[in-house]
């Protein structure tokens, strides 16, 4: 297995020094719920990509140090608001930041990551590079969108498995595309790498999404997923696993899937049944089958990449890793 | 008396067509309430400082229009977020956005006005000018700070009038200074008359708060003041008079005020005390020479910049004018 060892160190040793610095910072109440989800851990597959693309274009991950504590300074600026939203009690077993503190505390602390995300993006006498900033604030929005549009789906009738895609490209994929962008321009890479790299993380994004959404209703209990199994299924979550049954199943299936979803009381039998329903109309083969479509294109992309074959395979093993969440 | 209706048409049709294009951006929910937010008004005060400080240095202002919807966008982007924060029900009259939508919606519709308020300042083929953007940043990390030591305030026991001064600058005045030295950046200027500029917008920013502080309490009632008048003694903020009324009292008069604030059932009589304290002391005339102190401050700033006479006035006017709240 791959070693990621060297670049998680050079970023956990910069991002500890930033955390440290945070952590001082007054007032305490804005800084500390910062820190504190900073310090939750976390694979770190963000700054990861931006350090592994600037390494794979110039040997030097080094200068892709501000994307990723961008980046990873981002997320976290997302988490922290997305916890509220999702009113979600416990991140990585820990108490969300608006369960530690308060809502409030929460917004403001969130708010100062944004800024915080981007003043670090300016180097030495507040210089940046443009086109670092202009794609990081396209994504910003985009992943705002997504995060609109998850929230949107909870209420919304119709939702095609069409505009789920749409949503979780928005949502998650954007911010890995995003990354290994900007490790590239980091590098100082052409326009045609860039865009490779970010259809690369896009793509990726979008089969760990949805290899996220099977792995929620079929993970083993001793893979390292992390989650309760079938979490989804027992909150009704719109994934491409529920969307695609309602489009693929017929008039008599639709009513079965309705009637489950409504079993609040027996979570159980609810899993037992909408599970059913998915293995009849082979859901399960069809999210893996979709999932490596996109896989599919990344790969694609990378080599449509001239670059150094044994450091592609550094890059595709992460990616492949991350998909198979077996580390 | 001064027209600024050059300066305030020149942004409001620049405001308009980017409202317009808000209001129209997918998904509605997270577009809409910026620009809802925007359509409620204002006195458009800090991008026409923005506006003005360019004129007084290049004759231009048109070249501080980025700057000025950055500082507007961002402006707004606080007055959502602090709406969740402080509660309130109404913001001009009108439904607060997480009163309308909701208070998710509300952190969500902050969070892409704060970037987009960044975006604001990217032009053509994405270039910004860098030190506007550090002066930007450096001034959003100060307002969440202010933001977050007014919160502290509410539940601090001791807080001095030099704390406040200092929440005061931090959440109020230096956005007021930040969008005039961008104008200044806009036109080119010297790092020196930046940095007058950007006093003279500090300490009028200081000044303009302390002003609110004494309005809140003395305003007539035909002064276009639009609060409640004595809203801040019912609610017992900690103002300037107040903290320098506990500061200046003995200890019967500290009794009679801690007697005073826990008479919420008797609003009338509850103001009619606290104003005869503030009276005893002369609190009223020491917030008046307090907020001249900084007015003066700010006008030497004003005159250390070498520029036209006539339209120095011209910013002198219009911060006098800001002050007296008599337009």
């Amino acid at each position: 297995m791959q070693d990621y060892s060297p670049f998680l160190n050079l970023f956990s040793k910069h991002l500890e020094d930033y955390s440290r610095a945070l952590n001082k910072a007054e007032p305490k109440e804005l800084y500390q719920p910062g820190a504190y989800i900073l310090s939750l851990g976390g694979k770190r597959v963000r700054p990861l990509l931006a350090l592994i693309a600037a390494d794979l274009l110039e040997q030097n991950p080094q200068k892709a140090l501000p994307a990723a504590l961008a980046v990873e300074l981002f997320h976290n600026f997302s988490l922290i608001h997305d916890d509220i939203l999702d009113n979600a009690p416990k991140r990585r077993n820990k108490a969300t930041v608006h369960i530690k503190w308060s809502n409030n505390i929460a917004i403001l602390s969130g708010d100062i990551l944004l800024v915080k995300a981007i003043q670090a993006l300016q180097q030495g006498n507040h210089k940046l590079e443009q086109a670092q900033l202009d794609v990081f604030l396209r994504t910003a929005a985009k992943v705002c969108e997504g995060q609109q549009m998850d929230m949107n789906f909870e209420t919304q009738k119709k939702v095609t498995v069409e505009d789920y895609i749409h949503m979780i490209t928005l949502k998650t994929a954007v911010l890995l595309a995003c990354s290994l962008q900007m490790g590239a321009i980091a590098a100082k890479a052409n326009k045609s790498v860039q865009q490779n790299l970010y259809a690369f993380g896009k793509h990726l994004g979008i089969a760990f999404q949805l290899m996220d959404d099977y792995l929620d209703v079929y993970a083993l209990k001793n893979q390292a997923f992390g989650k309760q199994i079938g979490g989804d299924i027992l909150s009704n979550k719109k994934t491409f696993l529920l969307l695609r049954a309602f489009e693929l199943a017929d008039k008599k299936g639709k009513q079965r899937l309705n009637a489950a979803l409504k079993m609040n009381d027996q979570p159980k039998e609810k899993i037992k049944i909408v599970k059913s329903i998915y293995s009849e109309l082979k859901i399960d083969q069809l999210c893996i089958t979709e999932a490596d479509k996109h896989t599919q294109i990344a790969l694609k992309s990378l080599q449509n990449i001239k670059a150094d074959n044994a450091k592609k395979e550094v890059l595709k093993n992460f990616a492949l890793q991350l998909l198979s969440r077996t580390k």
